[in-house]
């Protein structure tokens, strides 16, 4: 037997999901019956968005958990074995990148299942095609430490990477430091670097500020607070 | 006067020009008149095909130039001072990402000029998002070098920095060398490495493979001769 297709569907950066999907995508979302998704509630709005030809509740959709396979997920890879075909659905982006559902699809593989990446928003990819800063290589590293002196200290490691291997550097932090990380980068970077923010990507007060260091100054993006928020060198 | 912004406008992976493009896409592109595009032949069949209210003769098309900002991409930068926008469109995925484009980005934050990053096709992203591998962290190195010798050190680097920063290393190749790529890299990586292969992707034929180096067979993925791919390890 021919076994299903695990496809990985973005869903929107932001929450206002009147904005515009793919009708390729949504073609696929309503082709389908099984969801594993990061977080229930919102990724059912995210399906009822789109105006599915089933109800809420003809489809089965499976949380992911950070324990792994459970015994819920392990009936989802029964049902992909036997041919019928699920939606890997994340928050706020592509599935398994900076977001969690890579070990899904590692185990997909794994297991022989076919899987197939879909188009949709990426706010790291949006922040890199925005800031200016080389894409023909570039790195990105999550989150970096916390405290201040650390966080200085591992800025100035990615500024040198940066000048060794002509990298643009790309990170993100807890929406509610975001003031914080533009304080210590701001006053930690050469002033020479280029830094870049990008918040609130996709959205109608989107904004972007690419420049040097030395070019920044304090107001310059306004407040960051609570917003998401890329973060991008070039030094 | 408000100038007008620049669009970052994702174009389609694959030929065939009767994929699905983003509704919200397509209006953007309908709106603008001037466009800066990589080659000027497949920017126009590109544009043609979302069907545009206007006639070739009646939109302006600027080639980008290696050698930065020319006299003709100076006259688009003056009609985005005077409010008119601009689309920016590189070949095959998002403008400034493994493309050209990034210049051009840098130069509008010079100059003040807002930029707009549109949803598009990335195969970086796909690849990453197929992988299964670690989207938390990862990098991405263009090409690696050509020489055997070199290509096989510079492979076992990344392997090591794979482990040390738990990242995922990302990399492409000039079509016609994927097969001697992907043979130094079953010759050369640990056969408990992680190794992605992702070939042309979006298209009816795409075909990914991700497992251990160790569960690779030479003819897994069978002929990758000009078949524009996306190659992933994780150690």
């Amino acid at each position: 037997m021919k076994s299903g297709t695990l496809y990985l569907i973005p869903s929107p950066l932001i929450e206002d999901l009147t904005t515009s999907i793919d009708p390729a995508l949504i073609e696929i979302i309503h082709s389908l019956r099984v969801f594993v998704v990061e977080k229930s509630k919102t990724a059912r709005q995210y399906i009822k968005s789109t105006i599915p030809p089933y109800t809420q509740q003809e489809i089965t959709v499976v949380e992911l958990n950070k324990h792994g396979v459970t015994e819920e997920l392990d009936e989802v890879f029964k049902r992909l074995k036997k041919s019928e075909s699920v939606g890997l659905i994340s928050e706020a982006g592509c599935p398994g990148v900076a977001d969690p559902g890579a070990d899904i699809v590692a185990h997909a593989h794994n297991l022989g299942i076919p899987v197939r990446p879909l188009i949709g928003p990426s706010s790291i990819l949006l922040a890199l095609m925005a800031s200016g800063m080389n894409g023909q290589k570039f790195c990105f590293h999550g989150y970096l430490p916390q405290d201040r002196t650390a966080l200085a200290k591992e800025l100035q490691r990615l500024e040198m990477e940066s000048i060794k291997f002509k990298q643009t550097q790309i990170w993100i932090e807890t929406p509610y430091r975001n003031n914080q990380m533009k304080e210590v980068c701001l006053a930690s970077l050469k002033q020479n670097t280029r830094f870049c923010i990008a918040a609130d990507l996709t959205a109608t007060d989107e904004k972007i500020f690419s420049g040097r260091v030395g070019d920044w100054t304090k107001d310059k993006m306004g407040e960051l607070h609570k917003i998401p928020a890329v973060f991008l060198l070039q030094a």
